[in-house]
């Protein structure tokens, strides 16, 4: 049976960005069955429609997209909402006709911040994904605080907690990527 | 008495945006007593904390924002949300120490877009502000479509209804300034 | 193959809703295949943890919740938000143990309201979705504008775009029914 | 100079709630110049359109309101959204014409629930407070966890951090209130 394709989006374009961590760390445990490659989304300008032509990052973005059966969206809080850098990577998404870079897909969320650990970002973004056409799990959520000693300095993650949720993340991901293909 | 100086942003990058439009309009339709400049946000990089200088598109918009005693905000909705390069540029903007660029300012929104005016994307506006300290107007909410004839092609506003509509909130912006100052 | 059944459950308890009205004509409207009842929620009282014993109706509203494998939410908007009897309602059924009589059902959100049709209303519902773990249909949302000549006077649906977008949804809920069975 | 009356009301109907313990705790520590009644709901039906004549219940909330110039606001959490009992109080509220009892005020909001302290519930509750034009008080946010020890089983505060914050929270809403009398 083929391997269930997931592109890791990060919105912190941060080097030593904490959730970065939380996406490398899902790399590496990721379950039998389930692929993870992260995106590069750092060189995406701005959505304009003006641009008449998509730049090669774009264009790249798009290639990994479509390979991609599910997304596993690390979500930074700023300022009680989402980090521009993945609104626009997800915007760029729905530019191609009928959405088809994404509309059906599955998704999962996860995100490191404050004390509520990107929760408000998190409602944001489960809303984005309504019109999108994206079906997040439900459950586990998993808000992370990355002040409280859980990440190295380079933002890897090594709080135990934390990594047992990400686990279950990707178990439920692939359960219910597979439940609707 | 002084000025109140209103600083506008508007979220669109385009050229012939519907609410650049709606600034424009207010910049001409401003009651006595206010004075609208509008942000060149076109410029700003993705906030990221590892750039340890500012770039100069940058400081210019602190600049605008440090005489600005309000903030008029033309708010686009992508996707069921904001518009990156507005969240973007309120992040900048919340970056000086004490968020002293915004906090105890008073806003005003409006916004144009599909059906719905950018209704859902100005409610995630309204939370982000709840961090950011700005005292938004609960009323007039502006909420325009920017599909049913009211723009011309180079977006500038001939609506006469939406016009009277702005007229509206500046005057309440001036008055809810005024209150508060 | 046995019949997908679908509770209907309305937010208002006004004798000529609107949403009443919907509910009314999905019930006539169900492709085959779908069978839909609805819910008399009008005795349940506020939730309360004191209640020592669950009255009556509460227990033929659980009832009712047993035999359901899908929802129907029929969603009024007051005050930018849900209609207390829809939440309490929803509040009432969480209460079994492991959230047992909604957990992984699938919910298909409609409502007539203002000029936004209860948006703001139904977006606050999805986020209670998420923890009540249901799984609630992305698209169509609908959106129905109830002062505009669409019902009649004792809520019966008469608008014909409004019934086919219901069409729409109920066959989408069927599917989406099927596939997470 | 005439005190600053305030009207608390509870979400909760609970006898030993956490949110009437944070009321009763802000009615003992009210700074000068304050003063804070508490608002039986506990009576109050459904709002219902239906009915023809407001029941007793009803005309003395609304008797309560009158004499308030600011809200002091207990918000619990039942699953990721507001209690029905809160909503539908403001929901009764704002049913008289112009939206008289309400409209202009200021408000605080507290609340006490799981781990994140009712914060998704107090967002909605703000959205709600935008149609309702009242001014709700930016900071300080107070989010209490009513399961880590900071309440005796009757429902009485007694975390100090919790209390001090609560103080913040009157004073802030008594300089809010001049400012916008």
């Amino acid at each position: 049976m083929e391997k269930i394709q997931v592109l890791g989006i990060c919105g912190s374009l941060r080097k030593s960005s904490a959730n970065m961590g939380l996406l490398r760390y899902a790399q590496e445990a990721a379950p039998q069955g389930l692929d993870i490659q992260i995106a590069d989304i750092s060189g995406l300008p701005f959505y304009n429609s003006d641009m008449e032509e998509k730049p090669q990052s774009v264009l790249d973005f798009f290639k990994a997209l479509e390979k991609a059966d599910a997304l596993l969206l690390a979500c930074p809080e700023y300022n009680y909402s989402m980090a521009p850098a993945l609104k626009n990577a997800l915007d760029w998404a729905s530019r191609e006709p009928d959405n088809a870079l994404l509309s059906g897909k599955t998704a999962a969320i996860m995100g490191a911040g404050g004390g509520m650990g990107t929760a408000r970002a998190q409602y944001h973004l489960r809303q984005v994904c309504v019109f999108l056409n994206l079906h997040v799990l439900n459950a586990p959520e998993v808000f992370c605080n990355a002040f409280a000693g859980g990440f190295e300095d380079n933002g890897n993650l090594k709080d135990e907690k934390i990594q047992k949720q990400i686990g279950k993340l990707l178990t439920a991901l692939k359960d219910w990527t597979l439940k609707l293909r």
